[in-house]
């Protein structure tokens, strides 16, 4: 079980997590839990390591903001035995979770923890700090911000779990976002890809690397609320939405858990922006010039689309980066003017991209043409397309968001009755 | 050096802190540098604590509270970085500082600590969060309210430094409480001894168990203002109190260093409480019976008189305990009534506890004779004595507090000049 920092918020909050864990317990169940930090707690040790040093070394960052984890862990672990409960809590060091010594972003590399798992079998809760590890000098390291998940999904592999509860504010993985379609459904299930492509284009429910390492480790992780009516749910019942392997999917579908559709969700993302230069030779290497400069800043170029020029011999290259990136890619390509060969550079950081995604459309060739059909009666103008196995992307103007997420949920036969 | 919680209150002031460590670099020292909690934080814990269990396992308990230190930790080393040092945060248990496994009150045991003294060879600067060790079986310990003095001592201890600085809210040990005898000097040197008196009776400027600590192993303490103005302050002078062993006092006397005193200081204890249990039958093991269940209890007698009675076979027994104790104290006694046949308890909690401490009254026959003296000039009634090889303490009104002290400090030649 992990849960987030709004759950950890203080000691009666704290109080209600205790008890979610306890009827789990109860309910035969072996548990460990990962905890974040206390909301804004994280944010508070950071702006002290700013002040501190702004080029601060992050293996001292890493002593000071993990110490947020330790906390809650260890005020985790009073109350449950304040509710009569085994409890004890097992720091990244003591477990330990072993990791690289990227500090501050390191990679979680072993986690071989006997000692805690003979204490579980005993019938002891194990609370675990996320976010934190250890390095192999022994020194404290931290997975980066939203890496409590990342943790969860890592110990709930190392110990076999059976699932992996991942409660936070929202109760589940919905059609789309709710927001904006009042008519979107909680998902039951969707797989580790659909959910890696749902979470990377904007439904932000959990950290993508979380839901690469569940998928690479096959761990079943549940998504639901920390704020359902907890006695109300018998504690066996799967009140979220689980993410798992296609096979499980497959057998879900079978079953008849779970209605066979072509599309799962539609995502949409307003934080990239539009890249167009202009009058690029058209010559072998060109592209190249362009990409090269961007990618060695760790710059994410996402659509790409080469168009045809007004000259003979030129063409223009348009292509989306981070909104947060786009000043930085912009005066990289202005150094490298004379080596590229553009004209102009024009940015456009109003547009939005809207992704349709689901595994089901491996099997089902009309869904790109649903889509653009879709969204040309409205008068939606498309200006990008890219695709993967299980998702097709537009670019199109961010106004017309909202609006081409509804018309879409509605084409795919995704909005709730009634 | 040691920094208190008032020295770490937030980023300007570890800033303040970092310069002053690196300035003891500059001049030479190779340094390691213990620091308390921000002010408050640890405060802030225990009260978390409290409201996650009221019967708080202190393991989870040491997990929660030694948080604070960690991150004070971080954060100068941090701060020291960028000032351009080379400086490392060492955690109880990287150090490490091995402690019992009595949590929340736990006794260091070693300090072993060879990859620190390497490191600070090479020139780093260790930073070490006070109050905190770990146990033999791995798990974060700690050393009771106010033992980041005595971390820093032990540290001292295992590095064998040359001095211990332990920088508090006050400048030096004074003859006696400045905000009561104006004209209190403050003192260039007091011995252990004179310091463990002058200590317990409120002279609270150091943490009890680190001067017992320091004399033990020998450590020489320098108490000093965090305050000062430190580039007015060469910084190999002493501007504060040296704690040191009665061999260095005689030659600090020999060299003319100090002046020869039979007093060195006056204290005074206003949290004691009087008890008198009359008619207490004056047999073999009657006082053995007042006292044994009051020690079961941890509950600290100081003065003990037994007055002769008013009838044949009876006496009066008076004593003192803390004030906090009084309560506890009586309804203890009161269980134990038939055993030990008292009358009545008659209890007094206005009572103040003054005494004069130094190492030169051993030599000094007068010193008593003198105290009782001046008191009496003034009408000031003595309700009770004792006395240790370098101490005098009598029981008089609190009421009477600010005057005995006033009158003493005069009578002893103790009046600072002009």
């Amino acid at each position: 079980m992990k849960f987030g920092g709004t759950s950890m918020a203080g000691t009666e909050r704290i109080r209600r997590v205790a008890n979610i864990v306890r009827r789990q317990q109860a309910a035969g169940h072996q548990v460990a839990v990962v905890v974040s930090a206390m909301a804004g707690e994280t944010d508070r040790l950071v702006n002290f390591c700013r002040e501190a040093h702004a080029l601060y070394d992050p293996a001292e960052y890493d002593v000071v903001v993990s110490s947020g984890e330790q906390v809650t862990s260890g005020l985790l672990a009073l109350t449950l035995q304040g509710l009569g409960c085994k409890a004890r809590s097992w720091l990244g060091w003591q477990m330990p979770m072993k990791t690289s010594d990227a500090h501050a972003k390191a990679r979680i590399e072993t986690v071989d923890a006997p000692a805690m798992v003979a204490a579980m079998e005993a019938g002891e809760i194990a609370v675990i700090p996320g976010f934190q590890g250890v390095t192999e000098d022994g020194r404290i390291s931290t997975l980066g911000r939203g890496g409590s998940d990342t943790s969860a999904v890592a110990v709930a592999a190392a110990i076999d779990a059976d699932r992996c509860d991942i409660y936070t504010d929202v109760d589940g993985v919905y059609t789309t976002d709710p927001r904006i379609v009042a008519k979107a459904r909680k998902l039951k299930a969707v797989t580790y890809e659909e959910m890696l492509e749902l979470a990377s284009v904007g439904a932000k429910v959990l950290q993508t690397r979380s839901v690469g390492l569940a998928m690479k480790e096959g761990v079943r992780v549940q998504v639901l609320s920390s704020f359902i009516d907890d006695d109300a749910t018998p504690a066996d019942e799967l009140p979220g939405t689980m993410i798992v392997s296609e096979e499980e999917m497959e057998q879900l579908l079978e079953d008849g858990e779970m209605e066979r559709q072509h599309v799962t969700g539609i995502a949409h993302d307003k934080n990239e922006a539009k890249v167009i230069l202009t009058r690029v030779p058209d010559k072998p290497g060109a592209v190249a010039n362009i990409f090269e400069p961007l990618a060695a800043a760790s710059i994410n170029v996402d659509m790409i689309i080469q168009n045809v020029g007004r000259d003979k011999g030129e063409t223009d290259v348009t292509f989306t980066v981070p909104q947060a990136d786009l000043a930085r890619a912009q005066a990289l390509l202005e150094d490298k003017r004379d080596v590229i060969g553009f004209n102009r550079i024009i940015t456009d950081s109003r547009i939005a991209k809207i992704s349709v995604v689901g595994v089901g459309m491996k099997s089902h060739a009309g869904v790109a043409s649903s889509m653009f059909r879709a969204l040309s009666e409205r008068g939606i103008n498309i200006q990008a397309i890219s695709t993967s196995e299980i998702k097709i992307s537009v670019m199109i103007d961010e106004d017309e968001t909202e609006l081409a997420v509804r018309v879409l949920h509605t084409a795919y036969g995704l909005d709730a009755e009634g």
